[in-house]
């Protein structure tokens, strides 16, 4: 079953102004396996709300409108839910009286514009709200419209009480579970082109594919009627698409990279330093973003200089000279520096070109070398990122979290 | 003149998403003096999304669309807008030889499903896409449609360089001039308090307050006949503002608080080194988060064990043992430490308990101790942040740049 959302009000389309009250309700309607298929803002413009409504109410089974029932002329929400549903507007005297009341006992006399909150559509059912003015409506029928007031704790409070258990009604029972991978060191095409030949056979489970800062995420969502179904339809889904990833999937559970490589230092009882150039501290930044990273990192060094690589971590003129700072051998030297002078188990070194400037043809911006020096000596790896001076360097410390990950999962 | 903007995507449709590109679009949008109207989130759907398209063109002088332009199938926007202006789709085998070269560069393949990202409305022009592999799409004439993609630094890039100029032509010319001013080092509330006397008497300029992350901004936009007119209105009410924040303001040009710091360290030809425990890195991140930060950036040391304190920094265990890692003086002999070993004009320490875990009763989660070492000795200071580790860490590091440019304002 479908349904979407409208929130109604200039106010909320302004540039600082997120519509909170539409991802309470879709979490609510996801929940009783309702899914929302579009939202829309529309400012106080009664012909313009109308044909939003009418749109929606024309192909989604539940129309839900928040915000717009207030007193005053912009509040066009019950004029415009009647107009595109062709209904009359019925003044109702037992509200206006319950209102007449609620400001008698603040003291205060109630405007005579507050009556415009005594309309109710023809064969509506009026929502109380017993935390503001503004009375909800309940449109029922072949589809249903919902009217609710744009306070989020009016809101809430009334879809809670009087929305969510007509809904459960209307809706049969399902059970909702969920996988949740995560993928690194491939681009989001050619992980797409991977997996789809399995999940495009399915519509349940809905498949959704992510992709932020080098990071890729394959959501399952299965709905059935019982857990064990939904399970066993996930199972049937995830497994090919888990066989297909390899290694390159590195968390079920949706657990980011630094917590699995902190997870898998642990399991060893194995510890790690860093010694960071282009990142300038923003990998060991993510590992020491999980509590208790203590257990396994140590520390490190930010070495952005060469006289500092020299200085600090014993890396000789003379490769820097021949190789240059971003080379193989430099983040080799960088890393068995770091091990030295820690004494960890593994030490992650990173040397690259952030940019903009400091690229040269041969290597050019983006360029980055990766060293992990452990007892088995030293692995490196390379990339060309591209993008912009932070795509780069947090491109490289989801690399060099994922090199120290392979090698932990396979020692030499 | 009105715009309305569409974001297209499922996954944009759940509980956790905010659809930040809009809120980008409306600033830019009032700026030019263009109302947003209207704004719609839409699932994958090419019928719906088409459906939308249609009506918010028939009402709507501009229709701005992120997002959908990948190379998958559920990339559906190209087709949804050439159905809804009934125009075909064109191969533009240029886009595909970039497209190509583009995955060349990085060594990798292109997969046959980019080719999807080649096609274009007729009549459409192309806008490049410098940073990813989404093509967006101006559609002029009466009205306007533009595709842009949706990863929020393609889109603002896009907009800014090639949407933005379009646009100005279409709009009568009306001057904007604003002032963004930065603070640091109150409370949101603290500050509102402090200056809404003065911008409360102004409905123009509008004030917009904005915090986030410990940095708190203010944003005073005028809208004029003439340019003269808005810095003069402008002058009129941030002055009084200026002079009230004293030196809490530390940016007249939105310039982030890292960059004024380097301002500072390049005037008077020093360097800085850093040695993080609780931070782990994140303060030498937001040095090297700005180019060229090489020439006052040394480097430095992430001492997260009390080991690494000791080896890295030469901190006493004397002092270790009896004030404790999280302590003014541990922080003073960490600053020494790195100031001796990387021989910078200032060294910047920080030591503190991000939690959730080891707080006591004297040190409570988010007590934080910074202190500088130069050549005058060194300087101190603590707080307490309240949150999550990820807030206090932040917090901490712009605590910790604010109190280098305190001492690079006022040497002792």
């Amino acid at each position: 079953m479908n349904a979407e959302i409208i929130a109604v009000g200039s106010e909320m389309l302004t540039a600082g102004r997120v519509d909170t009250n539409s991802l309470y309700l879709t979490g609510e309607l996801n929940n009783l396996g309702v899914e929302v298929v579009a939202k829309c803002v529309i400012g106080d413009d009664r012909d313009r709300l109308a044909d939003a409504i009418r749109q929606a109410a024309s192909r989604s089974a539940i129309v839900i409108l928040s915000g717009g029932l207030g007193p005053t002329e912009d509040d066009v929400t019950r004029e415009a839910v009647a107009q595109a549903m062709d209904r009359k507007l019925v003044f109702h005297p037992e509200i206006a009286a319950a209102l007449e009341e609620r400001f008698a006992r603040i003291h205060r006399k109630m405007s005579e514009v507050n009556k415009r909150q005594a309309f109710v559509m023809e064969g509506a059912e009026v929502l109380p709200n017993d935390r503001g003015t503004a009375p909800g409506q309940w449109l029922g029928g072949a589809g249903v419209v919902v009217l609710l007031p744009g306070p989020p704790h009016e809101l809430k409070a009334m879809f809670e009480q009087q929305c969510l258990p007509r809904l459960a009604r209307m809706v049969p029972p399902l059970a909702i579970r969920t996988v949740f991978l995560r993928i690194v060191g491939m681009p989001e095409s050619d992980l797409d082109q991977l997996i789809a030949p399995v999940y495009k056979k399915y519509t349940n489970p809905a498949t959704t594919i992510l992709a932020a800062n080098g990071d890729l995420q394959v959501h399952l969502r299965a709905r059935c009627a019982t857990a064990a179904e939904a399970d066993a339809l996930l199972a049937e889904v995830a497994g090919p698409i888990e066989s297909l990833l390899g290694d390159r999937l590195y968390s079920r559970n949706g657990e980011p990279l630094e917590v699995v490589v902190g997870g898998l230092l642990r399991e060893k009882h194995a510890t790690v330093s860093v010694a960071e150039s282009c990142t300038g501290g923003l990998l060991g930044g993510r590992f020491t973003a999980t509590p208790g990273s203590s257990d396994y990192f140590l520390g490190g060094f930010i070495t952005y200089s060469n006289a500092m690589k020299q200085e600090l971590l014993g890396v000789s003129p003379a490769i820097l000279a021949e190789f240059g700072a971003v080379s193989q051998q430099t983040a080799e030297a960088m890393a068995a520096g770091a091990r030295q002078r820690t004494g960890s188990t593994y030490a992650l070194a990173v040397t690259g070109i952030a940019g903009p400037d400091g690229g040269t043809e041969k290597k050019p911006v983006g360029t980055v070398y990766v060293a992990i020096a452990d007892a088995g000596g030293t692995v490196t790896a390379h990339r060309r990122f591209l993008g912009d001076r932070q795509r780069i360097r947090i491109f490289t410390t989801q690399m060099a979290l994922d090199v120290l990950r392979r090698r932990l999962l396979r020692p030499s």
